[in-house]
């Protein structure tokens, strides 16, 4: 069996070292473009700063190394410009020439492109950088050392966007953070982003959201915005998001799909029966949805290159699709998401209801706690995990494999206080923020308590209702909703007489634990009350411009 | 309703809480013959090595506090010396004398109590301490602030017993750790206790098993060992286990069960209509064998509480039982355990196999990774998940968070591939050791790889197979096998004519990748080969003594 794999990164290497294991007789050819295979893509950002000292660190394997240790052919700029699919032969272009390969089968692992905006002066500029691969790379780094610039305009606010800004900033350089949409980090919803928007202006970067690029001037040296904004830009970093990179496979008649990915059935076989698909290039099925998905992460690349080996080797093996979970580190903070956001569950039309808990990554007496803010997506009917979203400075990512390892299982809100997870003070807290937004969603359940979210305070108060803040007082100074009233949780059973029992009251309290207890003692005394989700904690964080 | 509730810590307190949020009216008495209710229980032996400073950290709530905020009656110093069960009434005794109160509800969490040992001269020591609540912390501290010990023995090898080890080495003690057990860390097996076995000898600790203390000598200045050894002891730490306080139960007449636990059905109820029980005292049932099983741990106590509150609201609810989830620092090392040992599940008869695995914890590209050792022992004709263990510096709390959710939602060997972590540099591995320990285990399934387990070695070779070292002649040094052979795996096949036909090899390199990676080229090349797994470094860590 001979085999062809266009692509030696995540997903083609996976496969190659995979096919290897299972097949030593078969000959296995890896073609790749660019000068490198095997490179660490997604630590590509953190040699700017210098985090990761060694360029060579980046780079993990070499064509002798995997010839060595693997018996591949890897030929590196060798650039598939075509597949001949009746002759079962790829045309490859190299520094030198053109040459025919053929194939028995056909592995495509073409990855993914940066998104190429169109702006008036793009085209001239000469200090513009997208960060794919290793010739990218060293294109900055190159430009960085010669040019010494000291501000950068990094457009698009997404996961490399985000690493891109910390690393510059890391580096010393000023950095402006351009967003299209409403809000940074768009895979997580408004709410949650903010926590990473308020680390980037604490941390001293310029966010501005909802505007774009319209124009390079002055070769790159200064960038126009929507609103007319001038901004120096000594370097630019363009990071608006990635695309299948399918030309080839589109040339060769391949059936496409959304966003022009590559549509391949559940065991990666293409519309071409000797032709086989995996990585960001291909299209799969959102395991949430039960629709189609583009997801451009290294995990599922990784895990869909080993599949497709076992496939080639003739075992059964099925691509079950996505959920899709992504984690990034903005400076002090870390934000991470599984599932379906918000907006995705609202779009769909499904019944869904949303919880907002804070807790401490580990026990709070032990030194060096810190909060982690949790938000849980989910059917109020059935209990079922549509997703979950997590920031916080330490421990997100254990929170959030918890969460996605529940939903990839379909546990449900019931579920979530079973969990047995580790607990020992350095570690966790005996009901671990995973327990207790599993208490929270089941409290909303089971009826006992009512919330009111962020996004519903204008309109609740409109109607009538009034805030009514259980924080001590010492903690008002903080901030505080405007015409709100205080007392504090624990006068609450003597100052009874001070509430309106015609009156709707919103209690909030610092992260939402208190309100939750007011909310419960209130009811119980005939007062009508909701819980303000997230309280002070939250809301101070998405509408900072509304409290006082 | 009255409830009144014995017992004020982590199932007693959840408890009274909870009832309190879902009923205002209630009469909610808590009962504790300590100083102090809401403490920190897990926290302590972290205050003696001052590394939480504060004791008022420790203590996470008052009875004044818990009036104020929950309007709960608790009543330290009160000690309930007897049930009344007809008329339903305890007998409390106080610092000044007896009385009875009534119920209609009575909550039993007592919690366990140190098993004491019976060791000649015990009685006479005045420097011998356990540590279950803070009168017991405030004696110990009080005892090394006046007598500034120089060595401390520790008797017991358990999580407390290590937490203690640890932090008495931390205040400058010289530190000697007796374990009756074969191995530290009896929970664990063998080969995974032998990685804080190793960390301990590492920081000094005189570690001593398959021993134990079998007098105390001089008022406790010394103790004498099973062979004779005498050791000096300024202070004596007993962590030998617990048992349930379950003494006031049984007198009462209460149906117990192992190890005179309490016997409950599962609405926490005992075979009193009227009392109910939660915490280290109950028997649960363990969810993977179906037995009876006493769990002395914060995370189940807090959940029992939760939910009697909510059966004696009239609330639904059940309890599921439990699967055991722990871990301890232990120096630079962490350990922790889910499910069933192998112990466990070679003694239940069950069909089973083990895999070990050594990845990082996060990207090796990005500075700061460190190696994580994760056991799992499965079903290899079904896939189900009985058990699994994790030793490392970093990340083993989160993987075995995953592994014990995946336990729990009875997911199998073939699902753990398919988990989406939160993968980025500072964060996780593309494919995570999680991944990986599902690949390796399906492998097994699969019949892709037979392994050897360390404990096989011997009888193995005794049979004639031989030994095939594949790392590189530079690794040696760090220790090797005797009577090995030694091809490095990238010359593998070119020297393949180096092996004997008929003879079966044991291939083995550091961690078990390039060992199986041999292990499939050699097999398609005819050659009768098994992988070590875990190779050199578990071998070397849990059997160094017989490497040379």
């Amino acid at each position: 069996m001979k085999v062809v794999i266009v692509g030696g990164v995540a997903g083609g290497m996976s496969a190659a070292t995979r096919l290897r294991r299972l097949d030593e007789t078969a000959e296995i050819i890896v073609l790749d473009k660019g000068d490198y295979v095997s490179f660490a893509n997604c630590g590509l950002p953190y040699y700017v700063s210098g985090e990761i000292s060694e360029r060579s660190d980046l780079l993990l394997n070499t064509p002798e190394g995997l010839k060595a240790r693997f018996n591949l052919d890897v030929r590196v700029n060798n650039e598939v410009i075509a597949i001949n699919r009746d002759a079962r032969t790829v045309t490859v272009k190299t520094p030198t020439g053109e040459y025919e390969e053929s194939y028995d089968k056909l592995l495509l692992s073409p990855g993914s492109s940066p998104v190429v905006p169109t702006i008036a002066g793009y085209q001239e500029a000469r200090n513009v950088f997208t960060l794919r691969n290793v010739e990218n790379l060293d294109a900055l780094m190159n430009y960085l050392d010669h040019h010494q610039p000291k501000n950068a305009v990094v457009v698009g606010a997404g996961f490399i966007g985000l690493e891109m800004v910390e690393n510059l900033k890391l580096k010393g350089l000023d950095v402006t953070l351009i967003e299209k949409s409403p809000h940074v980090l768009p895979p997580l919803d408004e709410e949650m982003a903010a926590y990473v928007s308020q680390e980037l202006v604490k941390q001293g970067v310029d966010v501005r959201v909802n505007t774009s690029v319209v124009e390079i001037l002055n070769d790159g040296q200064a960038v126009r915005l929507e609103d007319g904004t001038v901004l120096a830009s000594d370097v630019i970093i363009m990071s608006v998001g990635v695309k299948p990179a399918t030309d080839i496979a589109k040339k060769a008649g391949l059936a496409l799909g959304m966003r022009e990915g590559i549509l391949v059935n559940d065991t990666y076989q293409t519309s071409d029966e000797h032709i086989y698909a995996v990585g960001d290039a291909i299209i799969v099925n959102n395991q949430l949805t039960n629709e189609e998905a583009l997801i451009s992460l290294a995990s599922p690349a990784n895990r869909q290159g080993r599949q497709v080996a076992d496939v080639l080797a003739g075992k059964a093996r099925q691509n079950k699709g996505s959920i899709g979970t992504a984690i990034v580190r903005v400076f002090d903070l870390s934000a991470a998401s599984t599932g379906l956001t918000e907006r995705q569950v609202k779009a769909s039309g499904k019944p869904y209801h949303v919880v907002h808990t804070r807790g401490n990554d580990h026990a709070g007496y032990y030194p060096g706690a810190t909060a982690i803010t949790l938000k849980l997506i989910f059917n109020p009917e059935t209990g079922e995990l549509y997703g979950a979203q997590g920031v916080g400075a330490k421990g997100v990512d254990k929170r959030l494999d918890v969460l996605a390892t529940a939903i990839k299982a379909g546990l449900t809100v019931e579920d979530l206080p079973e969990l047995e997870l580790t607990y020992a003070p350095p570690f966790g807290v005996a009901k671990d923020p995973v327990n207790m937004l599993g208490y929270v969603a089941l409290n909303v359940m089971e009826g006992l308590t009512e919330t009111v979210q962020w996004h519903e305070v204008p309109e609740k108060l409109a109607t009538g209702m009034v805030l009514l803040d259980v924080r001590n007082e010492g903690e008002l100074s903080k901030g505080r909703f405007p015409n709100s009233l205080n007392i504090p949780l624990n006068q609450l059973r003597e100052r009874l007489d001070e509430l309106d029992k015609q009156t709707t009251y919103i209690v909030s309290c610092a992260s939402g634990q208190r309100s939750y207890l007011a909310e419960r003692l209130l009811k119980q005394h005939g007062v009508k009350v909701k819980n303000l989700d997230g309280s002070f904690f939250l809301y101070s964080t998405v509408r900072p411009e509304e409290l006082i």
